[in-house]
């Protein structure tokens, strides 16, 4: 394997520029703010349009406005990176743009060097990964591959529907409306393998000292909101028991605690699932469910609800254990004599296993390059989850891999998020190296 | 006992008149808005004023604002009944207003039958019984006896302090500030019995198909909010358990669940309360803790923040239950590696036993009247607590009794509270009855 170390100086370097694209208030402390589709969002695409342009490299825009970074030439494979570069509100420059950084640095690293290249380098930057302004995920990844439901295109965000905003920078919503792929099953069958570099957001890492995570899979979601109706009584003189009190915030209390019983017995039974009950009372939820705002302190309880989300790579698993949890909610609700509705609104399938051929490529350049490292499931979804679903034309799936750095505390979609150019430099050295030893193969 | 039969007709009566005092919008299905010291609760009051002096009784105000309708004539003992008009902002007409109606015509029944009064009647109308739009509960009567603390003047309501809404209507906040009672106790003295009719606010009588409560008890209450701090992680990247995750909502259910079973041990073991987590994350409660709006769908949760309220007749019992709780609920945070703050701000205590001589005469009144009848606790707090707690110069307290009434599903502080005409009609003949026979005694 060729061994490729990418420097920490050029990773600050480019964050140097990076940094000032985006920031809210022009203040590091307040995050950034690089929504889809957003002059922010193309500002940071071109910056690294320029530096890969004068590196050697080409570069077009697809009809979605995905960013194509490549190795001169004709080859029949390619070896492909990607990440994205857009932000959650208030978040971090980090998740995304590490990868985006890692890319664009291991593709100049493998040009400058002495790897003859029997297959093509290829970056790609993704539109709009994060979901948290439109409500969508993976806009740019899944409408490359026309997959992108056509009711994103009327999300909106700040009062802009995500059609206006494309046709602002310049890409074409007309391609999602009609389902069209920018990328052609030829194209897909070209792929020979697809390598995306991401912080952890978690700590797993950071609490193992470890360099380097190897992903094993890419975990889905469902999520679901869950209301239950009771009945408003006096506090003072309702007596207790069910009998007297249907008492919304007591039954969520016993859900919730009995889902955890739940989930603790499917984990020791295998089912690798995380569940969280994030939010409880949401704002913008007595909208739905005015009878929030009824609640008192001197009420017995008659209305809540709350978010419930569950996680997992195995699609089967996740959906039986909803089931099987959904089921336990009913019945708690009526233990509690309480209704409740089940309201799932996003099912997002996970990738099972990610290439194992791949993953033991890294574990060999993790070794090679004197990295510490172990294997993890990808709690959060990313672009490459995209990319994993398709298949080539002989039946297989293109093979994708991930690789996970640390950052500080595990956190995400913050201020606070951070991983440091060193840390950053070794996931991207094996990302160069990686890429140059499937890159030289013949 | 002389029997004194009130007619549900002159109830209908004034209701007709009450029905148009304070109503939200002119239309019922609102419900009604007479704050303490606003001119609905004084239209209401002088409603009253003007039957009762047209009926021969004397009127006057205190100090602070209570009506006092008395016989006319001197007299060494007062047999007293009292109650409220003031409603909670979308509340009933019962609530109070009942009690204040069988009062009126109690007085005026009494005095036109042939009676011989051995000692006078009285009617107190106390201002502001209800807490929930200056946060103080009893006002005026605990004004009266000079007992209210007078950081309540500086309370406001719709941007106004009490201390301005008394000055509003004639009511001088000076007494509350100097804590100068209206009542002397030359005048406790002289209070042989108080009697206090009110609707249930629960829904024992109506299950059992009684028309009356032999109340034994005044439940205190203690609230508290409780804070849980955990920490905000991925939802997805951060792994299950409580290494990893320091889950606020997860510790909150599980705190709710062990609250409910230590109340259910208490209770079997005779503590006789009652608790209630009515509010989560109620939109004020931002305002103390920024980071309830940080939560989200995908995040471990970070904060959450909930209302717990025992309420118990017996101090000691109260008190002892929640320390017990409060521990819990420290011991609790700690095996989910959260923190937690309690902040106890309202302690309000209960009276163990009302008057055991006057529950008999109202058993006695009832089998005259031929109204069934049960004995219950008061799960809420009424003025009848504050006179209760009055003690005479032979260090015995004032002897207090209550009545309660049915009211349609147990609900109060809503549009659809409800007792019919017949049902205060009934309460109030055992109010007369009871109060002509304790003044025909020499």
């Amino acid at each position: 394997m060729p061994l490729i170390q990418i420097n920490p100086e050029a990773v600050e370097q480019r964050y140097s520029t990076l940094n000032s694209i985006g920031v809210i208030g022009g203040d590091l402390k307040n995050g950034f703010l690089r929504p889809p589709y957003s002059e922010a969002e193309t500002s940071a695409i071109n910056y690294i349009r320029m530096i890969a342009t004068a590196g050697g490299l080409c570069c077009h825009t697809d009809g979605v406005g995905n960013l194509i970074v490549e190795t001169p030439g004709q080859f029949s494979g390619w070896i492909e990176t990607g990440s994205h570069i857009d932000t959650v509100p208030g978040g971090g420059n980090y998740d995304g743009t590490a990868g985006v950084v890692a890319g664009i640095e291991a593709l100049l690293a493998i040009v400058q060097s002495s790897v003859a290249l029997q297959r093509g380098l290829r970056l790609r930057i993704w539109r709009g990964e994060e979901s948290a302004t439109f409500g969508v995920t993976s806009i740019g990844s899944r409408a490359a591959f026309g997959q992108l439901d056509p009711s994103a295109l009327q999300q909106c965000y700040n009062g802009e529907n995500l059609a206006d905003a494309m046709r602002q920078q310049r890409a074409d919503p007309a391609m999602i409306h009609s389902g069209q792929a920018t990328i052609t099953q030829r194209q897909i069958d070209a792929i020979t393998a697809y390598i995306e570099l991401h912080i952890e957001q978690g700590k797993v890492l950071e609490c193992s000292a470890k360099d380097i995570g190897i992903v094993t899979s890419i975990r889905g979601s469902k999520r679901s909101w869950i209301t239950i109706s009771g009945t408003f009584d006096h506090s003072g003189a309702t007596p207790m028991g069910v009998e007297f009190r249907h008492d919304a915030n007591l039954a969520m209390a016993h859900i919730m605690v009995k889902l955890d019983q739940l989930l603790i017995r499917a984990n020791s039974e295998g089912a690798n699932l995380v569940q969280t009950c994030g939010l409880i009372n949401p704002p913008g939820q007595s909208a739905n469910t005015p009878a929030l705002l009824d609640n008192a302190i001197t009420k017995v309880s008659g209305a809540v609800c709350f978010s419930f989300e569950v996680r997992g790579s195995h699609a089967e698993r996740l959906n039986s254990y909803c089931a099987e949890a959904f089921a336990l909610i009913r019945d708690t609700a009526d233990a509690f004599a309480v209704s409740v509705k089940i309201d799932t609104f996003s099912d997002q399938q996970g990738v099972a296993a990610l290439d194992s051929d791949l993953q033991r490529l890294l574990t060999r350049g993790c070794d090679a390059l004197d990295l510490s490292h172990l294997s993890l499931d990808s709690g959060a979804w990313h672009d490459a989850g995209a990319v994993a679903q398709q298949i080539h034309s002989d039946g297989q799936s293109v093979p994708v891999a991930m690789i996970f750095i640390p950052c500080r505390d595990g956190i995400s979609h913050s201020p606070d998020e951070l991983s440091t150019p060193q840390q950053i430099a070794k996931g991207a050295s094996l990302l160069a190296s990686t890429m140059a030893e499937l890159a030289c193969m013949a």
